[in-house]
């Protein structure tokens, strides 16, 4: 399957499939220069980077092994890659290769996005995670200590290529986290999607194939539909947000990686959703069904057992989300229709959160 | 005097002249949002923050101090940019005020280009070198150990400011550091501005504040209209590089800082002008022309003496202006008019080399 992420200029294709990581000429072809820096961690090296390395037979090709993991989101980590590039005297014909999950495909895409101000990169996601999301939308960079993704650019890739068979040495947890992000498409946009999910859940968690790559690919097409139509985040595209600005507020409180950032959105869905029936746009009955969606594919429901309202709003606040110091939001107006308001009465708020915070009291 | 350079949308005024930074209501107009981040060193602070500072009364204004010099330009020190941003909460909608030299306006210009993806920033430039340089061409970043500039984007401001004032309290070094960069505008692209500089080079010396405001005006639009034509330095923009391929050989051999950027910039400029007559572009006559004009703004026109024709060759290769291996050149057609060649008889560069390097044999 294929699809193209159609932002003029700067185009390019999503490749899903099984069998893509050691399909001859498939990456390559996007090479433009002589030069490939490949870009992974410890956890995936063993598994594809040889695969990788083969097809590229003809290139100088050079790697750097990160260690795995959100943690290592960094400043410090992003200039290993930029002290590799130096080393092996990459030029700005060279390209850069993400072969990872998020993590990697964030800080690959910002070293990219930066080295002698912009060189091309290819996006090889090995998670569902990051098939689903990050490889649409050119949102690339790092964290600070105070904030998530605080540090980073817009760039777009030369191409994605999702190859559904590094699904299969995914741990269970990451499967549900990715699923997540997929749940969140048919919330926002596509309650067909979402209905289809509800019937296919099951399939989808056993891990068949199939069934994964329809996933992403309506994915990939929902999410890519709605950044073609606002590529820089002025509007419409915030919708994506959906469960993160809550999201976030757990991931920063419980540390970094200790939930994951699907849980932590999950999570963050369900106060969307619940939090939108409070202020009279969908019943409970859709919560419910909502609910339990998210549970079925193994994610969190509820916030974790030791934050307080304060420690949501605080850090509600400091999130980019916000403008001009107020709390802004994703909620749905319908299932399968998100919008975004600033206008969020503390009382609902703070009710969702009480109910679904399993809030320290 | 005012200019404008026309990028579209990305468009911003350039405005040059006496009294500037005390203006009511000039810097505040380019500030769309409510939060201001000046950005500044240690050596300007106590010159100009205060008056900057009281010009922006009534929004939130926070400062960063960083220690001055090209050795600070790093992801290190950027680094306490985005701290103190965090630190203070500041938002999408803030805007970043580089008050400083070219040091000053690269690094607050990547951090506005990085912060949450990009926001806005305003140029403030202290130095002759960063008002006639850095202000125009959206270039910003930071140095690597093993390169200059390797780490960057390009990011346009709202607006720049450059006040003549600021350049009573700059050190006779750095005015002449300034004047290389004026002088090639010149041989680059305006023969009768050069001339007019050879006219006039004594009072400009002087520091007469009328010379200087001319130089920056015409220095300014030479570079915009340079710029207009090729934003992302596709082709015709590099040849704004001239004497700079061998200046950041010099610079990267030396140590950052302990020669300036212009003074490197002027000796490979003279480097430039030789190979340009070895190669039977101009004459013998207009390199010395050339010369005397760069010696009498009391700059270098020979490169330092402990440098071997291979301490050059080795970081000209590993500059960003080499394209697949190859020594990128911008050298002279005419006194007035620069072309770019990655064809440079090998023959030829090193007798300039010998000539003009002061080698160590």
């Amino acid at each position: 399957m294929q699809l193209t992420v159609d932002l003029g200029e700067r185009s390019y294709p999503i490749y899903i499939g099984s069998g893509l990581l050691s399909k001859s000429g498939l990456i390559r072809q996007h090479v433009r220069g002589k030069q490939v820096m490949i870009v992974t961690n410890e956890t995936v090296a063993p598994l594809y980077l040889d695969t990788v390395r083969e097809v590229l037979g003809d290139l100088q090709v050079n790697t750097v092994v990160l260690p795995d993991g959100e943690a290592y989101k960094t400043l410090d980590v992003l200039n290993r890659i930029f002290d590799a590039l130096l080393e092996h005297r990459h030029n700005r014909t060279t390209t850069l290769i993400a072969l990872g999950g998020g993590v990697i495909g964030d800080m690959t895409g910002f070293a990219a996005a930066s080295y002698q101000r912009g060189v091309d990169f290819i996006q090889i996601p090995t998670t569902l995670l990051s098939q689903v999301d990050s490889s649409v939308g050119g949102k690339t960079g790092v964290n600070h200590p105070l904030g998530k993704n605080m540090i980073g650019a817009f760039h777009q890739p030369q191409a994605v290529i999702a190859d559904t068979d590094t699904l299969k040495t995914l741990p269970a947890r990451e499967l549900s986290a990715g699923m997540a992000e997929v749940i969140k498409y048919g919330l926002i946009c596509d309650a067909d999607f979402l209905q289809w999910q509800a019937s296919n859940i099951a399939g989808l968690m056993r891990g068949d194939g199939g069934l994964l790559a329809e996933a992403i690919y309506r994915s990939c097409a929902d999410k890519a539909r709605v950044v073609s139509a606002d590529e820089r985040e002025g509007g419409v595209r915030a919708i994506l947000n959906l469960g993160h600005t809550f999201g976030h507020a757990i991931e920063s409180h419980q540390g970094y990686g200790n939930w994951l950032h699907g849980e932590a959105v999950a999570s963050g869905m369900v106060m969307a959703a619940d939090l939108s029936c409070r202020l009279g746009h969908i019943s409970r009955d859709d919560v419910e069904r909502i609910t339990k969606l998210i549970a079925d594919a193994g994610l969190p429901v509820t916030g974790p057992s030791d934050m307080t309202d304060d420690d949501y709003v605080s850090r509600m606040l400091v999130d980019k989300k916000v403008l001009d110091g107020k709390i802004r939001l994703v909620l749905l107006k319908n299932v399968g229709e998100a919008y975004i308001t600033d206008d969020v009465p503390k009382a609902q708020l703070l009710a969702t959160l009480y109910s679904l915070g399993t809030l320290a009291t």
